[in-house]
């Protein structure tokens, strides 16, 4: 088996030998592996290790992990197999870049998923879905009935590992979140904290910024303020208006969303507070 | 004599024809010309054309222009003299990268400009200053004593045609800018509307982002809102923490800055409310 | 209609004027307009202008055109309608990424044309082709056999007025091209003129570059060697190996083809010589 | 002390568990780690360790590392104290804006070194140099003279641990290299391999490239063929001709260089047959 352990603790002498004299005698072998220290003095540390294990099995592994590293050593961490890739749910409303992107990656082998669940609150891109061979659930959101749809997101997620809103326009609520209780990406058409809200590049026009970006982040109950995953950006002259700068988005959007995810899907991604770590 | 003409007007139809025919009756040949309109039909029409005039001088040709085209199409104008370069005051703080950047790449040919005044808060940059063989003021400012030091600064640059705040870490009074009367160009080390104010690293740093920029625009009485002129941007990751960023920073604003400036000095800039048209 | 006036010829005074006015005197509203000389005196001179002409059609004004200015000043020009979408042929073999992003680019508006034929020799894009409302034409290259695939190729794409080579990754021979006799644009996946030929990714990566690109050109009988219409770039580290440098390639193919294609369709491009001025 | 350990060697297991619980075996304290393997399967593995050593020397523990690990695993390895900068010998010809730059980011304290030598074939930057304080050697080639330029400048380098070619012109022999016997950075200004050797900006214009770039490789006998360590590059337009390229280039060219001499005094670089690994 493949294995990825993520390891959050405080920064002390000994971590990476630890960790890895733990793997050597467990007969694993590590592939990659990348550390990150907030500071050697009493900062944060992160590390990512990828190792094959010819022998045993993860559960074992992580048992003895537990116990022989983990506690002595403050850490918070996961173990996962590379084998059993990430179950996705996407929501979408009617722009379809980022969801048709994201479909067209996943037929390439780009993005180690399946994509359980594709859910909008409109019915324009069912065509396409079932195209790439997959069910689209049209859950609309009346005015008023939000809870009746989260209901019934609930109920189409519950068994995804992550939600992805591929330009979902609704707010979910902090009681859905908690609910749904696994991560949630999200892609926002600029360059946070610049335009956080609605209209941003009507709002970017107006400014006359000379640069134009997207950010994908982790959801939080504050609205685009959760941890950045990544961003990028395009140059626009006086030439753009804002019909122009939604065209030119759209390609930063789709790009910059689909590494987020896929860095997610490989569990290159730690949550530090509001920041994160990208392995 | 090389001409530079610049103009702004309410778009509508034979604005072209009639500034190119009146400057081909003049004897002037067009070298380039840009145009711009925010919309055909009742928007706002930008033009800047580069000339050369073998005979006749740009005094005779701007009175001409103001009788035949100007004021029949209600034209905003400049006529520049491309051989009289602009005469230009830096003010600076502690930071001496922006500062160093101007003055090589004054001493290199690429910015067509006379340096006349440098000034700053601090004494520290006196020998480099000299170094190329410019002047040095130092004008300090004394808890209290802003208006003072304004006085001197604005005694000092009474005959330029452009200060360029090089990290200027000063804030100019509104009427210092009024009693100034000459355009302002600041450098922002943040990629403007994110982190204006203080401190844009750090806060950068804080909010996670994996883009850090620069932003030079004009001055203006309200800080960091006036128009931007250009910004840049460069990746970065969680390795870095802000001293880092500050010094990645350093790269962006002194080329930012000298984009800005050159494009100044060259009258590619026109602005038009809080935006800019940059030909 | 709308009109757009391509011209190119030898740089002198009065060109503007003359063609501005020209269009002034025909009741035609300039748009937008962009010049370029290769230099004032004695220089190559490249123009395009849109225009809206409320009275009147294209082919009287182009008459009137060539008579009142074209000749007298030396001119190569073009008139087209805004209003008539050029039809496009697709060729191409196993890569999808940039027929996809092509497919899904004309049905978001983005691409003003009709795509009237796709042609492959796989044939493996049948259902996607298909799936947005389009004919797919699988033209086999067999061993030799190349004269008559080239053959069924010009009848299918007699009418059309652009091809695009969205990864075709067969050699077209002159003769061919001869006879189409209508622009055709290619993608390289390498930064030309850097790795032209085959497997530019495998010699990218051999070379250790920290950069890797794609091409756009206009396709010449000397393979990878045409005029350059754009470029863009994408960075790599050591952690990158061929397979995924043809992933991330991908990404850079398919934005660079479409803006080539989309540049090309309204019309802004003109040739000179190996090099392309684009508006 | 402040200690790097870096390595190479045929990948296999527990690698990292060796070299980690040596290091904590003997007390010194990881503060990051790179590792780098090209196939976990009978590859090559990198890694480059910073830590810190609070009781002991350097030599002890690398004389302790060789014995019980480095020879049993058969690796090159080296270990440097972050404590001495190396000392750096800078070449220039005419072009002083690396030179410059150099300078200026070694006082600011960007570049941990100490620059013991500047020389150059031209006597134009002494005041330049002597304005930094430092000593400015003037050492001419003149037509014939080459053994004796690089004699003169073997014995001005001999000390130093690299040298750092900021634009110099002339070719250096494969005898002249081998005697100086440390490693060479140089500057070149295109995107290599393309248009290497002389006036690249030249024939960048000519082939119509639409990106420019600058490139920063070790410097082997076969010109510009070195491993490559930093690549960066700027868009150019049909605007551009040869003049402004060179000086839009010259600001990728000091930064590329300035990235590449900033990553080899940080022990970063680690060279892989014609390949590197920058950590």
């Amino acid at each position: 088996v493949n294995g990825r352990l993520l390891i959050t603790c405080p920064d002390r002498h000994g971590i990476v030998a630890a960790v890895a004299g733990f793997l050597a005698r467990s007969g694993a072998n590590i592939i990659t592996s990348d550390q990150h220290s907030t500071d050697p003095e009493g900062g944060e540390f992160f590390m990512r290790m990828e190792f094959t294990l010819e022998h045993g099995d993860l559960g074992s592994l992580g048992h003895a992990f537990a116990q022989e590293v983990a506690e002595r050593l403050d850490m918070r961490w996961r173990l996962t197999d590379a084998g059993h890739p990430k179950r996705v749910g996407i929501l979408v409303s009617r722009e379809d870049h980022c969801l048709v992107d994201l479909l067209w990656r996943h037929r390439r082998g780009e993005l180690d998923a399946s994509i359980d669940v594709v859910a909008s609150n409109h019915p324009d891109h069912r065509a396409d879905v079932e195209g790439f061979g997959l069910a689209y659930h049209h859950v609309p959101v009346e005015r008023g009935g939000k809870p009746e749809s989260e209901a019934r997101l609930l109920e189409l997620l519950r068994d995804v590992d992550l939600v992805v809103l591929a330009r979902y326009m609704q707010i979910l609520s902090g009681d859905f979140l908690t609910a749904l209780g696994v991560p949630v990406i999200n892609i926002h058409h600029s360059f946070l904290p610049a335009f956080a809200g609605a209209s941003p590049y009507q709002r970017a026009f107006e400014r006359g910024v000379k640069i134009i970006g997207a950010t994908a982040h982790y959801v939080t109950e504050e609205l685009d303020a959760g941890p950045i995953i990544e961003q990028d950006v395009a140059r626009v002259s006086h030439r753009e208006h804002p019909e122009t700068m939604v065209r030119l988005g759209r390609d930063i959007e789709r790009i910059v969303l689909s590494r987020a995810v896929k860095w997610h899907l490989e569990d290159r991604v730690l949550v530090h507070g509001n920041r994160t770590v990208v392995f």
